[in-house]
């Protein structure tokens, strides 16, 4: 039992790092006082949206907290809240350390570059280790609190929580952001023709706080519930297989807790070398954390597993799957191979070519990610049987800290260019940030592309988990696919990623529709504001994208939850367990084409900006904004979204067990 | 065993009616020299094609042939030829009939809609029983000179020749029709600003070359694959399960037979009435062949299967189904309905968002048809267990007359309208051809969700053949989801139609990319084209697109072929039934969202051609033509040849089965 508290306290150690760390960058300069006025409006936006969602999902919340209480007993229900709180808490902290840090990065970048990047991986780093902390803390505090081996509700209960909410601010978050970048640049860039992050523009502060909401707090949500639901499947299932054994459980915290101080490491690896060169600084990190870890991993298979090799080999595999993932995503979406070329040259040939490129491109982007985490699933089981495949996930998402890290610092990137564009900033300071910005696409795309294949590993583990704790109740079940049953819950699961997909693309346009109608009302209304005479109401663009946003998060965002229930209620169990397998199969899909296409098309679009084939304003370019436009709903709503779906529908199966026997 | 010579019977007399409906239209006036002229050169591009086409086939066939003779004897390499080569022929008679007709359409629609329809559905007609005569001959055929009860391998031996040619045939076709009228409408359209059909366009010929071997050959292939592929399904399981049953063979080839008499009834309803509407004519063609064979279902079920009602109820829902998905692709692809107008209104914002709209509808629009075939299936299974779905499959298959007339009609009044066009006729030709050829844009939209709805059921039959036959050889697995090698070839499975999908849409892009060049160079080398002054060399375009299909065919049409050895290879039964069942799952979203996306994008572009929202020439009109030009390839190229390709798989997969044991 020693490692769950040493889990706990490597927990707390990486919230204290968060605190740390933030306290000191409120302590660097902000800058001047028009720098400080556009992010205290950022701040404001954000904290305003974030405030209505979580308003909404409480209600949410307590109606099925209520539904807990009286189903699954009040410690289960307390959890859910528990990991409800907690999603939002890792949500929020991400986001509030992101709107210090953006002008702070902008003032850095008058500095340099290694100031800037320095600054804004320090934001990065607080919302990764939060993320990670909050997790681990989450997991072994409820397990401590609650644990025993025949009742696994809480940590159930925690996951539905953790998931729940994670759906509806990585929903939310991503209409929210897409909606207000799509409609801010369809009026201000091409009905208007000016330039991005333009203070003239009524839509440009909304645009930037749904960098905050939606890439950040969105994100932090979605890895927060990820690494809940890896670690709570991966002690479940430890439990369920290898019976009464304390180490089975120990073990995935005790990675989770070596990895947390791995990756409070690494992070200090992060500084540009005497190139320049920001990639390489952001992959020292991520390697030196990797290579520690690995380290820990070997050291406490020896006090834990008795040296077991095999336990050993399948953390390895987690490892080895997130780079894996990082190289793929890397191949297909940076602007150097050839993947994101074709669909430049595609642009040369208009509209119609750029997006057939695109599609082809997104479709084939899946076909490696699949191969890897069907590798991974192989291997591990042959290792350690499906308790193997729990470890390699939980060893993939043990990484979580130094992962987010690098992504986070993206959104704050993109902030401080637009405060430095809206504050009219000499050349070379919005060169910095550009610079930075570029690489936070390419670690997005990334961290996407390692959310989406853990997310696949931990929805596998969640469904061994379901068919374990169905067995233990008595039910043994082959989900066969010969069964009838099973198949129409394989095809109704797989309708739902389509589903989803399609609900938040079209929340996207709604989205963007509403606050297109704003700003052209406000440049009507108030003709002072293009001439610059007179300022936009920033506030009431973001309050109307807010509105849209989360009105039409609701919807799809309960559609995981809804569709279990009823085909549990109309096919059994054998329907059910089709279902979830069919949610995870074309999930999987969904999301890798969605989240590598769209990238693929942003960097199509930044490769002819670069230069190539005629630049901006050409035609190229303009097919290019095309593939751009389609890829952002794409890449920033609907894929990712699909990663905490498909978990959402798993859990909800979990806690349907006791009413299927 | 009588039934089955009255399935021969009934087979003679859809090919005699065939040849008698041939004969009469060959006897119709053909027009003018220069309409002739015309028409000889799209016969002549066409075969052309098809040669080149069956010739490249005839390579593979022979090297298979020559395998399937060292493994599995001579029977069967003689039984996939067979099948390969009624395959080709169907192929090859829809052709010729069709750009017979043409021409006389043209001739006819001087007289009115009336005569027009009769003369284009009439050559349609042909087409389509043709396609079910010598798909029931061949199947009651094989079974009648190699069938005992325990060798079905000359049964499937030929259902892979069919098989294997169609998705050649209709990927094949798919290129070459979506590349010649990409590549010709970018050149002239839109670089030349001539309208669609113009004569002094190198590519017009080509262009309406390809609407027959790619819509007429290439969609008649496609349903007699899915055709035999059932009915011989059928057949495989009728004996494995009700052992030594007669009738569970006999049953499924009289209802084919059944449905081939009534379909050439309902030929004879199809007229205009006198409110001179096409569509309620067509229909009143499909309503009478179905309520006939309902009839003849049910005298059936009495004279073979003992009155078994059962029975009848599972005939009755492949009708059901038929209809259903009728419904369904209407509501989603017609102008009248919200799908199509939502993308309308979507093109006024621009590019991008007529696609994220289409894309929308495209993924949304799977719901209803897994809905439908879901509970065909569990209904079925219900009755008659897995004998029963292939009954549904099978009953609605035995349609495939009636619905390949309806369809086939399409392709010939679109070339009907170039002829029109290319020989300058009066307006009211063109008005009478233009009316015709909007009805053949949704029916045959109609027919693509019937193919992959009864390919989805047809593939589920040839799954359960699969587990019987192993099971009958004495291996008895449950594919279960819980087994990792199940589930590593579920997703290896679900990745082949985006791996296909991909592969095509690229394809497509190649071809026309070929095509463009080509009439640039003469519209460069030869300035006589654009004042009229020269004939341009449709020749060297027709010869162009045809190397580029033909080239680009091959790797994506093997997929299916060498996915399976491999998996089986590699991952033994188990992995290969996972595998199968990944095709299917994911076979079925990306052929429904690829062909009713593509068909909703069509009709969107022409919605606001018939003057809503600025109409021809808007800024609306201009973002509709590109989602019209993505979804070109998506309901044409990718989306279809995805049916053929799933039974591919899956026929392979049955041909495995004495090395798995």
């Amino acid at each position: 039992m020693n490692f769950v508290y040493i889990a706990v306290v490597a927990a707390l150690a990486a919230i204290v790092y968060g605190f740390y760390q933030t306290r000191r960058i409120l302590k660097l300069p902000s800058g001047t006082p028009d720098m400080v006025a556009i992010s205290d409006a950022i701040a404001e936006g954000a904290s305003a949206y974030l405030t209505r969602q979580y308003k909404v999902i409480s209600v949410v919340a307590i109606l099925i907290f209520a539904l807990m209480w009286y189903s699954q007993g009040l410690t289960s229900a307390v959890a859910f809240l528990a990991g409800a709180f907690f999603s939002g808490v890792a949500g929020f902290v991400g986001m509030n350390v992101a709107v210090k840090s953006n002008v702070r990065v902008t003032q850095a970048a008058k500095k340099g570059l290694s100031s800037a990047l320095t600054t804004a991986f320090a934001g990065g780093s607080v919302t990764g280790l939060m993320v990670a902390g909050l997790a681990l803390l989450a997991v072994s505090g409820t397990f401590l609190l609650t644990g025993s081996s025949d009742n696994f509700t809480p940590l159930i209960a925690l996951s539905f929580g953790g998931s729940l909410i994670s759906v509806f601010a990585r929903l939310g978050g991503g209409i929210y952001t897409k909606g207000a970048d799509v409609g801010t640049d369809m009026v201000g860039k091409i009905e208007k023709g000016i330039p991005e992050d333009d203070p003239r523009n009524p839509g440009v502060i909304a645009d930037l706080v749904g960098d905050n909401v939606g890439d950040d707090a969105g994100m932090a949500a979605d890895l927060f519930e990820t690494y809940v639901v890896t670690a709570s499947a991966a002690i479940i299932l430890g439990q369920l297989i290898l019976t009464g054994s304390d180490a089975a459980v120990s073990f995935p915290l005790a990675i989770g807790a070596g990895a947390i101080i791995a990756s409070i490491l690494g992070v200090y690896f992060v500084k540009p070398g005497n190139d320049k060169k920001i990639m390489p600084a952001l992959y020292k990190g991520l390697v030196v954390a990797s290579l520690v870890s690995i380290a820990i991993f070997y050291y406490l298979t020896g006090a834990i597993m008795d040296g077991d090799m095999r336990v050993f080999l399948t953390t390895l595999i987690g490892v080895v799957v997130t780079f894996g993932m990082v190289i793929i995503t890397e191949f297909y979406t940076s602007k150097g191979y050839g993947a994101v070329k074709h669909i430049a040259d595609a642009s040369s040939t208009g509209h119609g070519t750029n997006i057939i490129a695109g599609l082809a491109v997104s479709m084939r982007s899946t076909f490696a990610p699949i191969l890897l985490i069907s590798a991974a699933m192989l291997f591990s089981y042959q290792l350690y049987g499906l308790y193997g495949i729990a470890l390699s996930a939980m060893s993939m998402l043990s990484l979580t800290g130094i992962i987010v890290a690098i992504d986070a610092f993206g959104p704050i990137t993109d902030n401080a260019g637009g405060i430095a564009e809206m504050t009219n900033q000499p050349e070379k300071v919005r060169k910095v940030t550009d610079a930075l910005d570029a690489v936070g696409n390419t670690t997005k795309a990334v961290t996407k592309g390692y959310a989406i294949a853990s997310a696949g590993l931990a929805a596998l583990v969640l469904f061994a988990s379901f068919t374990e704790e169905l067995e233990k109740l008595g039910v043994s079940i082959e989900f066969s696919l010969s069964d009838p049953k099973v198949l129409v819950g394989l095809f109704l699961g797989a309708s739902l990623p389509y589903l989803f997909g399609a609900m938040s693309m079209e929340a996207v346009g709604k989205a963007a529709k509403s606050i297109v109608e704003e700003i052209r009302r406000q440049f009507r209304e108030n003709k002072g504001i293009m001439t610059g005479k007179s300022k936009p109401e920033y506030g009431r663009a973001v309050d109307i994208v807010t509105r849209s946003a989360i009105k039409e998060m609701v919807a799809p965002a309960l559609l995981p939850v809804i569709a279990p229930i009823l085909v549990a209620f109309v096919l059994g169990a054998q329907g059910l367990g089709g279902l979830l397998m069919g949610v995870i199969t074309t999930g999987l899909f969904v999301a890798i084409s969605m989240t590598t296409g769209g990238a693929a098309w942003d960097n199509a679009k930044k490769f002819i900006e670069a230069g190539y084939l005629g630049g901006k304003g050409s035609d190229a370019h303009k097919a290019a904004v095309t593939g751009d436009t389609v890829g952002d709903p794409y890449k920033d709503t609907a894929g990712p979204a699909i990663n905490p779906m498909i978990k959402v529908a798993n859990v909800v199966a979990l806690l349907l067990v006791p009413f299927l026997v």
